[in-house]
């Protein structure tokens, strides 16, 4: 028995969310088909994070176990050649039994991509968010650091959330402005349910001047999903990396075009 | 009658090219079902370039005559809520029926975005070329620089070209790297068929090692497509500007994000 970790990249329009449902639409599920098809016996995988339909991944982190070690190149270009091309793997490596993708995980990040044109998005569609008035990025700014630290976040929690704790720590909220994209860079230990897509929300509702800076600090306190701003679209939502320690010996090569 | 400009941007995996076909397929045939319903006439574009299927449009520019004026946002944002997802006009403006999309247009310029990477992509697929090998930029830039100026391109032209001369100019041609993809811009008055294409399959064949970078002065030099590289993927193909004299009034603004 050989645990090994991989690290992947999909579009993720054309899945049902990443968790395994019935109708194998998950990416999960195309994962699992073609790792068995490599590994010869029915392959169950572990993600650092279950991100929702229509959410992409520049780099998702999963385990699962073997019965025979395969050389890396199976695991990679094999499995691709079963997987459908919005779908791929980057790299595997061998890790030991401890290793868990989603326990060991230390921090996850995501980038939010959000087109802030009065046209909507036609080359990027699906893969990026809209907004089309102009946005102040100092509020949103100003906002994001009240929102930085270890808080308890149910105002930004969907109702569907089945995490046990609401509190989470989020590190960092990095705000700028490329082109006419405005990316949103989050790194926390965890996120709730929705949390980034609502956090985004939220920002534009300051971005927009509807709320002052200092509204996300009451929304935080109030503790009320109802209070707060519209969750915003999946199209533009990445999980961009996960963070495990060096310990493991994952590879830490990035390949993020958005 | 009044004549109208407007400037397009389009995802080409959803279109069978840009040229009307009478399944009603192309860019240019959703186009025209929208333009008539904001119109309420019958309407025919006619743009700068005809981009193949599966080619992409950052920034394609079209005129068509319409019998009664309409303002600005009606073609705009009306003809969008008429368009697929993957097809957006981002400006509109009128111009004298002097201008004409094509025969007024000083330059054409298109961008491969090529990955660099020994993975295919994924997220990206339908969006880049692969190429998984390593590539030496500075070949590949010697190699451009015998490309650029006045040639007979018939060597980098597809065996089904319509156009009566094989003679462009050719007026620059950039290569650069961007994290894990290449980026070739290229800007001449007017493109023979697959001659982007052409170029690439070229320039990868000298960045791979497998020609020196005046083998493609020989290629022009001998005329024949047979001796050159193969065509490379429409995906990583973009028409990104074209060029018309300031007089004509037309939106210099860009929205380029690839």
């Amino acid at each position: 028995m050989v645990r090994i970790a991989l690290g992947l990249e999909y579009d993720g329009r054309n899945f049902c969310g990443w968790q395994t449902q019935s109708a194998g639409c998950s990416v999960q599920d195309a994962l699992q088909r073609a790792l068995t098809s490599i590994a010869g016996h029915p392959v169950e995988v572990v993600a650092a994070g279950r991100t929702d339909a229509g959410v992409h991944a520049a780099m998702q982190v999963v385990h699962f176990d073997a019965q025979f070690d395969r050389p890396a190149s199976a695991w990679v270009r094999g499995v691709n050649s079963f997987l459908p091309d919005s779908v791929a793997v980057l790299w595997a490596c061998v890790v030991t039994q401890e290793f868990h993708a989603r326990f060991s995980a230390l921090a996850r990040s995501y980038r939010y991509v959000l087109l802030n044109h009065p046209v909507r998005p036609a080359l990027q569609a699906g893969k990026a968010g809209w907004f089309h008035a102009p946005l102040a990025l100092e509020p949103m700014h100003e906002a994001a650091q009240l929102l930085i630290g270890t808080h308890d976040f149910s105002a930004f929690r969907a109702a569907a959330c089945q995490a046990k704790s609401p509190v989470r720590e989020l590190r960092s909220l990095e705000i700028r402005r490329d082109g006419d994209r405005i990316l949103f860079d989050l790194s926390a230990n965890a996120f709730l349910h929705h949390m980034v897509r609502n956090i985004v929300g939220a920002l534009v509702y300051v971005g927009k001047g509807r709320y002052p800076s200092h509204w996300v600090a009451e929304l935080l306190q109030q503790r009320d999903r109802k209070l707060a701003a519209p969750t915003f679209a999946p199209d533009g939502l990445y999980l961009s990396a996960v963070q495990y320690a060096d310990e493991w010996g994952l590879p830490t090569s990035q390949r993020i075009d958005l």
